[in-house]
């Protein structure tokens, strides 16, 4: 198990989906910061369960309690530890969950690595519901960023095929809002069109993956390192530790594969005494570190799992072949509230490289 | 800076490409293992610079020499120093490489990084030289998996958007000839138009990137970690530390993202006493563990930046606008020698994955 | 801040004296353990202060409420959070500490490492009573080395300059009841001597110091590291993390310094199948490693600084000389309650180490 | 193994008493430092074998060599690669090392911890020839620290029972000839009965052990951590990895146990706008961080357990108990050599503690 990550930041992730609480200590966020509750509550509700009908019916209000390391509202720069209670779990759905492996799901893995005893209520500690510290966590992080001058948006980039209009990094002004919304595209027609989709695959019983985009802006150039511990290693890092997530790629990503070194090339100039790209394939990044233009990149999220369709797997308590319909409440497409995650994780990995190079 | 990397492996990398040598410190190879030198060699060779016209012409032996750890051909347990010595350099070439920033190379966000104390004759420390200790750490990492039943093996999938054949999991013992070879490819007629692209882009004083698709078998459901240190983010983690890559993905990947849950989903069934899957959408690895599927994912790798074409560019030192072209000998595309990096990569990340669990 | 520990174990430690609560967060605990909470709950209450008059009269329960990580009293591999809330807190008490730094306290190097904004509350972060979730952590190592057949034990050795007996290592076994105390000596007599001087001092407004000896028996020569993270590196990296502790000595320890290298080196022979030594001069490490024989070492523990004497320090407030007066309740000597955090922290240590060379 | 150590400053040390040679990596050092390779070399000569009667008469002249991360003199920012080659050894000498075990020595921990594969020759990766290597890193870390007017000075503060006078802090300007010596004595006199009693023990065919007294100055207050990875955790982490290390200790250290609360408290002051305190019995830490007060601490040294007396020991190929001489040529006494050793420790220790709270 390795539930604790980070260098500067350290954080310590623990809790299951049905057990008493979810919650993460955060070690090495400095003294002196006022926290602005009312934003970390914005962002945790943008994640929140059963805020819309796309999500699942699971109404959890994820309040969060700061147990230690705020004294008045203010961090003491002793680690910060908070919970969230889980309030509404229905565990009885879960019950045939030790002997039916779900596919898809962390079941059959977790049901190996930890010979049988892993709490598979609602997936335990593999559930998507950990990622809600993460918020908690990222959003602490974001306000120390806000003050240096660096904003991060996502928006959600596709979702069933379907694509939203591409972030133009020139206009980051312009999508700010997309951090207060709980479905954040640029084009609100292909929003529309998404919403449909996410419908059908819920009429059908079924679910739908998609894309989110995230930039950074206001970095300074100089951020990150060679080799190991790369800008790319340290965010790939902490976007694979979301659940679902089965790729990501920087600037152009897999389609700088496909250009030649000339077109790929970001070309340099000087604005004013900054320096520049023309454009920006290589997401923000060379050479593992910053070069001042925004950091870019893209996340592929995989469709829910859990489908209520009848799935072939197996009994690992008979040793049989069988068949499993997934009960239970769940997101026809978790996309839409991976966003707000997709931006609190960057944050951490964000404020992580940065105090490296302090 | 940050070029130590591994939990339970631990490698430092030193070196720059155009100084007195490069090399790696590997801590926490186990006593007792023979090593097989041929083994490592061929595998160096596979990387080694000037071995066919598609590279770059500098010929460097790439001549390991193991200073320590190793006892008449033995692990003796104590940390393995291997020092490779740079024996064709021609630092003339870059001397006005500390004024003018090469587009798509480190210089200048590493410029900004050290102040310009860097070594920046060849790339430095961000040079693609830096992937060779690398191989010769993969190469030690994939002997111990061997031993325990796991192959590696790569491909390239794609050169300047041509195409090679999928990779049949179900028939990997079929396609293990693939790591002997310096352009590893499924289709040699696909091969051959990939070596003729490149061969326009060297002509055209260019260069193309490509995607190489890599596959880890007979690795045991149940290594990895729930969120944090999950087999992604490991993979990841080392595969963007490799200079050049700027995709990740695992199993269909950002295809993924595209599929219905009922498509997505891996069914399993029991083939004899072993659970496999159908399918293997989620490339071996679900919540962060794997399941007993082939470990496969994909790494995007963007064009040599170093083409000989003018660029336009920033001079830091007249702190003006200027042009480049950039002199040297490069390859004009380094997928083919970067296929056995990534399997070293994944190599070492898979070896450090297993001993947590062991 | 830095309030996270450990390679294999990892334990993130959070909370205030006078905070909501304490508590702690470990990771990399196997699953399947049958927790123990009888035990548990024994060895808290050794540290538990109000039992005896020796020791504060802030009676707090230290109950441990154990969040995550365990279903139905085992332990399911996933992080285990347990929180001890506060109960019996009086703030007002300590309202002056702002400007009056404490002598012998963490008053003032608290005061300039977080610009004034850390929790002075009972000492905040920096309590003593922080060692009860130490000692939560270290009763679960405790019961997985009991299954491996190792016991820690552990007596007062030294208070205000009175000398237990030597623990005889040969007859380790008869010392175990020394683990159910809450004043473990071997010689009551002395014992009762040393209550006499911790009740003088208490009387007299004062306090007194001492020294704890720890025996580690049962473990198997080859665990630790040459070098770095050798044994005594890492069990004193964690005696030096509690409170009060100003040295650490393994085996002969400083006097070790006096011998001659004849009479220092622990001469072995073999004891049927198994090698011994007639002496154990090196503690049990040798080269950083085990040697087989029990492993030993004493830690020197300052007088509670906690005092009512009148004691000269500075106001940073006024920036001026000042004098204070310590209210509150305090212990006149902590070394008492101080073994069964020797014990528990030298657990937490050892676990990591043998989970190393598992 | 674990041969790498460190957060913000990370060595990777590597080597091997009788091979090829040994080494280090330090990872983490800024760019733009000059080099002062004739202050290293001075630290590097006082360290180095066969300087005097009372060191072994192997002379190694340990010349180091920079191999990586320094160009002209001046440190790139990439990491440093030091290589010192072993040029006098006698590997004949040491045969039978791999059947007897030594007393003292780490030839049964390793035997037993690597399966035999260890190299033995001269100690092998346990040898104190691999402390070279951390003068050389830790003479990298004084120059950078004394930028900063930070000094660091110890002295042999007792050989064979012998002591030197205290280090008396108020006048440290007055003993910084010490780091220009190879027998750090602040009293002459009884610098000649230690080197007596020495070469008593060299006649008599055996060895003596001593005490090193170290003093850093110069550091401000703020610097360390609450628990773990306090100033005394870190600092004890290092010195306990110096072979032959059984005992560290700060301030008082084990007098402190002794003291009552009164005497023991260190009382503060303004010295103009600067807080001081009257006393150091703490040692300049207090709660893990540093109060303003020189930090100090004492390192206890055991005799060298290379001893040509005849002793019982076992024969690990026979399986009996067996008698040893051990042959070659070794010091009667290695505190003289371990000062700077323990002062280049501590050099690397302190720079990592600062460099976290940068």
């Amino acid at each position: 198990m390795n539930s604790t990550w980070g260098k500067n930041i350290r954080i310590s992730l623990f809790g299951e989906s049905h057990g008493e609480c979810i919650g993460i200590v955060i070690d090495g966020v400095k003294s002196g910061i006022k926290l602005d509750n009312e934003y970390i509550t914005k962002m945790m509700q943008r994640r929140a369960p059963g805020k819309t009908k796309f999500s699942t019916p699971r109404a959890e209000e994820d309040v969060y309690q700061i147990k230690t390391g705020v004294l008045d509202g203010v961090t003491t720069g002793a680690p910060i530890c908070c919970i969230i209670e889980n309030s509404n779990t229905k565990s009885g759905d879960y019950e045939n969950l030790k002997s039916l492996m779900r596919p898809g799901h962390s079941d059959y893995p977790a049901y190996v690595k930890f010979g049988g005893f892993n709490d598979v209520r609602g997936g335990g500690h593999f559930s998507g519901r950990l990622t809600a510290p993460i918020v908690f966590a990222g959003s602490i992080c974001r306000q120390i960023l806000k003050d240096m001058g660096i904003e991060i948006v996502s928006h959600i980039s596709e979702i069933a095929g379907i694509n939203d209009d591409v972030l133009d990094e020139a206009k980051l002004n312009d999508y700010m809002n997309l951090t207060n919304e709980t479905f954040p595209v640029i084009n609100k027609a292909k929003g529309e069109e998404m919403k449909e989709a996410i419908e059908n695959a819920r009429m059908d019983q079924n679910s739908v993956g998609g894309v989110i985009e995230c930039v950074v802006s206001g970095i300074n150039a100089g951020i990150g390192n060679p080799i190991f511990h790369s800008v790319e290693s340290v965010i790939s890092g902490v976007m694979f530790s979301i659940p679902a997530v089965k790729g990501v790629e920087f600037g152009a990503g897999f389609d700088i594969a496909k250009m030649t070194g000339s077109d790929a090339n970001d070309e340099y100039y000087y604005d004013g005494s900054d320096v520049k790209a023309y454009t920006n394939n290589n997401g923000g990044v060379i050479g593992g570190i910053t070069n001042g233009m925004p950091v870019k990149f893209r996340v592929a999220i995989k469709p829910t799992p859990s489908i209520s369709k009848p799935q072939k797997t197996v009994n690992v308590k008979t040793g049989e072949n069988d068949e499993i319909v997934v009960q239970g409440r769940h997101d026809p497409c978790i996309v839409p509230r991976a966003a707000v995650v997709v931006e609190s994780a960057a944050a951490i990995a964000i404020l992580d490289l940065i105090l490296e190079d302090r």
